[in-house]
């Protein structure tokens, strides 16, 4: 994507913008998108920012019959002072990138679709919604567009952003989630596409989701999909524990998605001087460690709920609970400085927040 | 798909076909397509042949983002005597619905999808080649319509039959690929979605694929996830061994797709009493029965080629050259066989063949 103007095209209606108690997670659509088409011979063409509308794609499209699409996810929020806020987008950008690589799909210019979200921000910025919790949601994505059933990388593309008002994740304030371990499906492997942000990863999610719903578990902890026996993530969050005062995360093995909010809490976690190490983790350990006392703490990281705390894990019909299923100090401590950096409530010691001007 | 009538709505215009001897794959397609579409409440509807047109989805359809869909592929023949012939077509249609029950999709009622792909081949009747080797590709697919950005099923779906004129394979006559045997990327693992024909495994294997093509061969041959060790798949072939007279394949480990040309070939070769047997088999043992003379052929089989002898491996840069990069007599009487069923010059022992009246 060559830095090129933006043509913007007024929608002529507004819809009708949700109330903040009836907001969902991606179900509702602000009036406008921004569009960017990619060829082999042009590069990145027709930049525009255009009413929200139905898509038209030939039925032989790669992207419906093989996948060839990635994608990012991040959020915008409203300040006190009315600024639209973002947290941290360059690194979304960067992400969309290295998943591109690995689709054998073709690189944005970074800080263009960053100038080119801004745009679209700001003529939508009525739809950032205002109250506790709420914002935002963006959805960059690119699909392979060429009308072509060859098992090949596609030689067009388009490049999407589409805003989604979100409610807050936590209705009645930060509460524990309960995890399914899964022992019989796998997300994904070395070698496979498991750091890049592309959909078949969650297609192949959904039948551990399915099954963990109908137990009662809300999410699903991933093992390797070679022992089994270290964990890696959870559906859409990575995943911290603390034991005996110190931080573990699963180290980036080549088959979990680096987050964002992860890197973040590595970060500050740091500045704070508490010990956080990135290795790997076996559920053996974990249920070790929950057995003599020493696991004080467990939480999922995302953009979506921010801190997840997880009050009870279930490995092999085995339940553990955490912290007596109660929020960790670390954890609530953890999701108001990052929430407030994001809604530039509380000092930004890293720059992450961007302000759109 | 409960049994339900399907509306037949013509093109006004008839696309112009490619000339037989300029027949690609994949890259042009009939006037006419099969539709029916899918909500929790109802079930199947709107069956329906219609003009072969663009689709029309929202921008946030869980395809786009998640990757939710599944595909078959199958052809059709002109026989000499002017019938359209298929091949064991319940087989895909049987298939397609495993597939959606790995990917929590609804099921499709194979016998009324089947019904409905003769009734669309009768109005393209005239788009089926008939020079040799040529025919008609089919594209049945099912994808996730719902707008939705929650990771969850969609409760909306669209299944499509599209059709494509393809030239032969072979351009001159049956002969040999070179397969890069793969060490770093991987396609499925047990758990995963290798069992299914969905779109995330195609876009897993894009980037082997440019690699494969960079060092000039043709395809790649996938080994297991776990170790790198046994011998799984090629792209979208299955993969047989002719050693020491015995015929041997992968057997199906939870991780390969089930091909149907794998299937109908172990049938053949009982048929015809020659052993063959299904187990894990590695590069390691494939070497070895190479450096002692035992390995006599090699091929792929699947839709696309029907079978297709493998003249040459690569493994980790040491190349190794099968039955002198010649094709193997059993490589060659399996292909003269099943192309005759398919095109119904040959006695067909086990009614594979299907005829649409
Ligand atoms: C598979 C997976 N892991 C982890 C994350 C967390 O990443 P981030 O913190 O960047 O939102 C996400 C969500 O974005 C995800 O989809
Ligand atoms: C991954 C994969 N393996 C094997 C095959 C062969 O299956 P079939 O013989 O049914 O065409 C295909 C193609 O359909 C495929 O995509």
């Amino acid at each position: 994507m060559t830095v090129q103007t933006i043509e913007v095209k007024l929608s002529e209606s507004k819809g009708e913008k949700p109330l903040a108690e009836e907001l969902q997670f991606g179900r509702v659509f602000t009036d406008h998108m921004f569009i960017a088409d990619y060829c082999e011979e042009k590069g990145w063409t027709d930049h525009r920012v255009v009413p929200y509308e139905p898509l038209t794609l030939d039925p032989a499209a790669i992207v419906f019959h093989y996948g060839q699409t990635v994608f990012e996810g991040l959020k915008a929020y409203l300040s006190k002072e009315g600024k639209i806020r973002l947290f941290r987008p360059e690194q979304n950008m960067r992400r969309m990138n290295q998943s591109c690589e690995r689709l054998c799909m073709p690189q944005i210019d970074e800080e263009f679709a960053l100038e080119a979200l801004k745009q679209l921000l700001i003529v939508d910025k009525d739809w950032i919604p205002k109250a506790e919790g709420t914002s935002l949601y963006i959805r960059p994505f690119m699909i392979a567009t060429e009308p072509y059933l060859g098992v090949a990388p596609s030689t067009k593309y388009r490049f999407m952003i589409i805003l989604s008002p979100v409610g807050s994740y936590y209705k009645e304030g930060i509460h524990p989630v309960k995890i399914l371990v899964e022992n019989e499906y796998v997300r994904a492997v070395d070698g496979g596409t498991g750091t890049a942000k592309t959909a078949g990863n969650y297609a192949a999610s959904l039948k551990a989701q399915e099954v963990a719903d109908q137990k009662g578990y809300s999410q699903v902890l991933w093992l390797d999909g070679v022992e089994k026996k270290y964990i890696e993530e959870v559906g859409s969050m990575n995943v911290f524990f603390k034991i005996n005062g110190e931080v573990i995360t699963p180290e980036l093995n080549g088959s979990i998605l680096e987050g964002i909010t992860r890197k973040s809490i590595i970060q500050l976690l740091k500045h704070w001087n508490i010990p956080v190490i990135e290795r790997k983790i076996s559920m053996e350990e974990l249920k070790e460690a929950h057995a003599n006392g020493a696991l004080e703490e467990a939480f999922g990281t995302g953009t979506a709920a921010v801190i997840s705390p997880i009050g009870e894990f279930n490995w092999q019909d085995e339940k553990f609970v955490v912290n007596e299923g109660k929020t960790g100090e670390l954890s609530k401590q953890l999701y108001d400085t990052l929430t407030g950096i994001q809604t530039g409530t509380v000092e930004d010691p890293f720059n992450w927040g961007v302000e759109v001007n």
